[in-house]
């Protein structure tokens, strides 16, 4: 039974000042919850109709709450135009302290990313890349934004996601040698420069790009070539998209 | 003034029907009028404030009907949460038999899309590597739908965008010997295979890939690699990543 209260705190988790305090997030739909219940997420409480548990044996074992219901009631309390069979309340990792091996590891570096889509779809970018830790500046958006839950399509619960002050991050990996890479209209053609295989990505605002107090710590500015003809340019591409052919260039080769 | 009946029609574009019938389309805020008004599009009606007007004098000779009111009007007939200084009633142009140089072009066909914000997303990475054609099969999501407008950023008025039967499309360049290319899951690793010049881009449905209707004509199958890890891998790319990606290897070589 879905009692008003919980359904109360389901759908208060909107809201970053409640997910704050309660360290919760929520996750909905089958394939995502299926997602979560696959990793090392502790999942508070799980809310499914009697055919998902049915499907999902093991969600008796691996739940602290279990609240076996109807899709009506499911719909009562999601988020979502289209709510399916299951949604959980998820505890929020402790947001760690990055570090990553830079000696040895790429990782990506977010300068204010305002839109939830596209930090989800960075999230999954990376994830298909192979790499497992997204720092973000304490401006981006909250990646338990359910929005952003729901866009990574489940690379949230396998891509290390932290929050940090990134100018003193970048400054600190300064004195390492560690590459430092953005994207940047006046930077040389990415097709053609020579890639190493760690450092950071650094990736811009969506309208702005990278702000100056980061850009100062960039060891090397690229630039992915516009093929449109001249008198009447793109001016931009989406920040997702820049960041989907980069990780592909620095991968092949 | 802005007439109620104005209003209403104004509105009313946000569905395909309205927009069928009327062959009318939907641009809204300041970057996207300003793009619409260095385009080709012919305007039936613009609305803008006093100061955006002051800043395009051209408008004055280029458009059909022109209507300056205020903020509190435009916000009254927009479909945006943040409404800017101006919106415009645009022509849709007639839809045009798609009649590319697919001995020389390349060009991209879409199977199904049915996001508007990845049809948008698509039409832009197009407009950013020099595709000039994208050709829709008649379920994808109408391209003057104003979400996709307006993820297109004023490249709904640069490539050119058709709807057809594109079994009956491809069946034809069958014919020519035109390369055909999509991505599969057990396709043959991009970044190793030869690539031509010219051919046709599919790209499939978001959940479902390409039909299998569609996937008989192609006469190559290309993979995205995936770098995660084997034990815990992500499914698949978003359909407007994997387009990126397929774009940027086209024509980075």
């Amino acid at each position: 039974m879905l009692s008003k209260n919980k359904i109360k705190f389901i759908q208060s988790l909107n809201r970053k000042k409640n997910r704050d305090e309660s360290k919760r997030f929520l996750v909905e739909g089958n394939k995502l919850v299926e997602e979560v219940l696959r990793s090392d997420f502790i999942i508070e409480t799980l809310v499914c109709t009697s055919g998902f548990l049915h499907q999902h044996p093991e969600i008796r074992s691996t739940v602290n709450e279990l609240i076996e219901t109807d899709g009506e009631s499911i719909q009562k309390a999601s988020l979502l135009q289209n709510p399916q069979d299951a949604l959980a309340v998820v505890c929020q990792p402790d947001y760690f302290e990055p570090a990553p091996n830079l000696k040895k590891e790429l990782i990506l570096a977010l300068d204010f990313i305002q839109d939830p889509g596209n930090l989800g779809t960075i999230l999954r970018i990376a994830d298909w890349f192979g790499i497992n830790t997204v720092i973000c500046s304490e401006n981006t958006v909250d990646a338990f934004n359910p929005k952003v839950v729901q866009a990574s399509m489940g690379a949230i619960f396998r891509v290390k996601t932290g929050y940090t002050n990134i100018e003193k991050f970048l400054s600190e990996t300064g004195k390492n040698q560690i590459p430092v890479y953005g994207t940047f209209l006046e930077g040389k053609d990415i097709y053609n420069e020579t890639l190493t295989r760690n450092g950071i990505i650094v990736l811009g605002n969506e309208g702005h790009g990278i702000s100056d107090a980061v850009s100062r710590f960039l060891t090397q500015k690229l630039f992915i070539p516009c093929f449109s003809s001249e008198e009447n340019k793109p001016e931009s591409l989406n920040v997702a998209i820049a960041t989907a052919i980069c990780c592909s260039e620095f991968r092949r080769r």
